[in-house]
């Protein structure tokens, strides 16, 4: 039998602190996430990872994962068994029972969700997901991208709701409907996808990413044990580009339709005194402005971090005076191609400027997700 | 084998005549259901009608219908199939296949959907119904009213949509987010319920409402023939109470979340010169008001015809200057029962008054479905 990793409380800490740097924002805020998680092992429940090298050609793995706006997330704690009522309400319509769960998003709530969904039920979850990072919308995922059928999909809420997506028009359908239901919800619902084989989840998703979220919360929490830069060694790691530094003069945040949206203006402090940047939002940080010209933009990743502690500052918790760090990291190649910029690129957040990818230095990429393999997928 | 009565062209042009008196100014138009379910037999399908005595206790019948505003309903055509995908998604769900199909609401084009819908999937319908009327919500049907479970439900719409309600805490969330779902569809969609034995139909459904308005278009057609009186017809037919005559001087009528709401104006003609009342609106007509003064209240039906052709006329058609005759017919017991009013009675559409019941004289009640069978279900 298969074995995977298996995670214990420290573990979840660092996931929960990566998941939150990878969220660029958004994804809903881990610590909630982690709270809930810790429990789990405590119970008796087990964690376990299974890497794609893992997998079985023939596994049904779900994608799983909560639905809402992240401002909604810290104030509506869920019953706790909302994901595994989606699973099984999609599980039921199929017929198919799941070996394995993977995440949507890494970014957030959203990689600790499935590890609990996971526990819950007795599966292992995939080291990966299906954006290497946080996006607001259900089709912006590398799942969605490159063919794997949304629906059936299902939603639950903590108040014994169940709603079954059972066939769409497209994904776009998908996530219209989903995010109305959930809506109706009250902005917060657990939902889960039509399941993939372990051949279309190796194909399809971001690699490695439950180790990558690892790795930079162990990573924070070393250098700030050390009293050496934390924002540095995130900014290495991830191979990004530290792009402003300054303080948060202005936050404007609305909830609208389901979404958080809004802006936040950075003036800057240190090396970038006299100038400033505004960093628009949709739950995730969407494009980094400095007057008109464009920094930095999505797909790639766009992460406040507290520029002493190196403490990621998501949308919900973003207020005035914060000091922060800007960084930028070049998004994973699957979201680059021309047929990912048509779902997750400046034009499908109502853009008009053209993505300008930022320099990709080749660091912590997977060695299966190279270019190249993007392009194949891209091609087809 | 059993065999109902079969229908023919004449019986679809008098069943939506009489439905659309059935449904008091809401329910859908039924002669755009008329215009296709008269295509059916064009095409071979049969639409057979099954009477409560031929039911078997284990057959398996689903409550199928439209739902959504009657304003839309005359702009957006359907597809010709949503009813039939919501049923087979329903039946998807239960694992169960439907012997039988029952009318959620007489009232309007939902009497001739579940005969389209039947014919399209080769079943017989039930003569009988949820409301002996048509109500603006889901919850209103004396299957609800009685305890039936509305869940699994399913909708689907013009667009491929389709969406399975697995669960919800209570008929008003099944409501609620049906209604929401159905907003975002466009406004209309097919809806198939969770199916119910032929014995639990027998028990809580209006029977006798497809003859009842097969009767009432027959009636309607032959005053008109012979220049009878046919408001005076359908009064006598219904066992109800010509409770003003006049001209309708002012319509207010919207789109609100997905239900037309409004207020109608009448002043009197003939016998009532010099009066005026004011009938409220939720896409069928509520209540009666003679200046502070309730002349008729939900669940009685509050019917509008044209003064000299007997012509129902429905809510989206309504207009200034229309001389109608306004008609009060005492509900079918199941509805009048204290059960039964908490969720059709006044107070359930947001009025402070009593329901003052019509007198009930009656005419034309099914020997199976008296007042003691309806307290029989009531004091379960």
């Amino acid at each position: 039998m298969r074995k995977g990793r298996f995670l214990d409380e420290a573990d979840l800490e660092t996931i929960a602190i990566g998941a939150a740097i990878l969220g660029t924002g958004g994804g809903g805020n881990p610590y909630i996430g982690r709270l809930r998680a810790r429990e789990l092992p405590r119970q008796g429940l087990k964690m376990e990872v299974l890497s794609f090298s893992d997998l079985q050609d023939d596994d049904v793995v779900y994608e799983v994962g909560g639905i809402g706006a992240p401002v909604v997330g810290i104030e509506k704690f869920e019953h706790g068994d909302e994901c595994l009522r989606a699973l099984r309400a999609v599980e039921h319509q199929t017929g198919r029972h799941a070996t394995a769960l993977i995440s949507s998003e890494i970014g957030g709530s959203n990689a600790l969700e499935p590890l609990i969904t996971a526990a819950q039920a007795g599966l292992p979850v995939i080291d990966g997901d299906g954006m290497g990072r946080a996006f607001p919308e259900v089709q912006m995922s590398t799942f969605m991208i490159y063919g794997i059928p949304g629906t059936p999909a299902a939603l639950a809420d903590d108040k014994g709701n169940s709603v079954v997506l059972a066939s769409t028009r497209d994904v776009y359908w998908l996530e219209r409907l989903a995010r109305q239901a959930t809506v109706e919800m009250g902005a917060a619902a657990g939902m889960a996808l039509a399941p993939m084989s372990g051949s279309q989840v190796r194909e399809t998703a971001v690699p490695g990413t439950l180790t990558l979220a690892r790795q930079l919360g162990e990573a924070v929490l070393e250098a700030r044990a050390q009293r050496r830069d934390p924002v540095g060694r995130v900014t290495e790691l991830l191979g990004g580009v530290r792009l402003f530094e300054g303080k948060v003069t202005d936050v404007e945040r609305r909830l609208e339709r389901g979404f958080t949206r809004g802006q936040v203006r950075v003036s800057g402090l240190g090396d970038f005194q006299g100038e400033s940047v505004k960093i628009d939002l949709q739950n995730e940080n969407l494009v980094v402005w400095k007057g008109d010209e464009v920094v930095a933009s999505v797909p790639d990743l766009i992460i406040l971090l507290d520029l002493e502690s190196g403490e990621p500052i998501t949308t919900e918790v973003l207020r005035f005076g914060f000091r922060v760090a800007v960084l930028g990291v070049p998004a994973h190649p699957k979201l680059k191609t021309e047929r990912a910029l048509q779902v997750v690129g400046p034009a499908a957040f109502g853009y008009s400027h053209a993505f300008v990818p930022l320099p990709d230095i080749g660091v912590n990429r997977s060695t299966t997700a190279s270019k190249e393999a993007a392009d194949v997928l891209d091609s087809r």
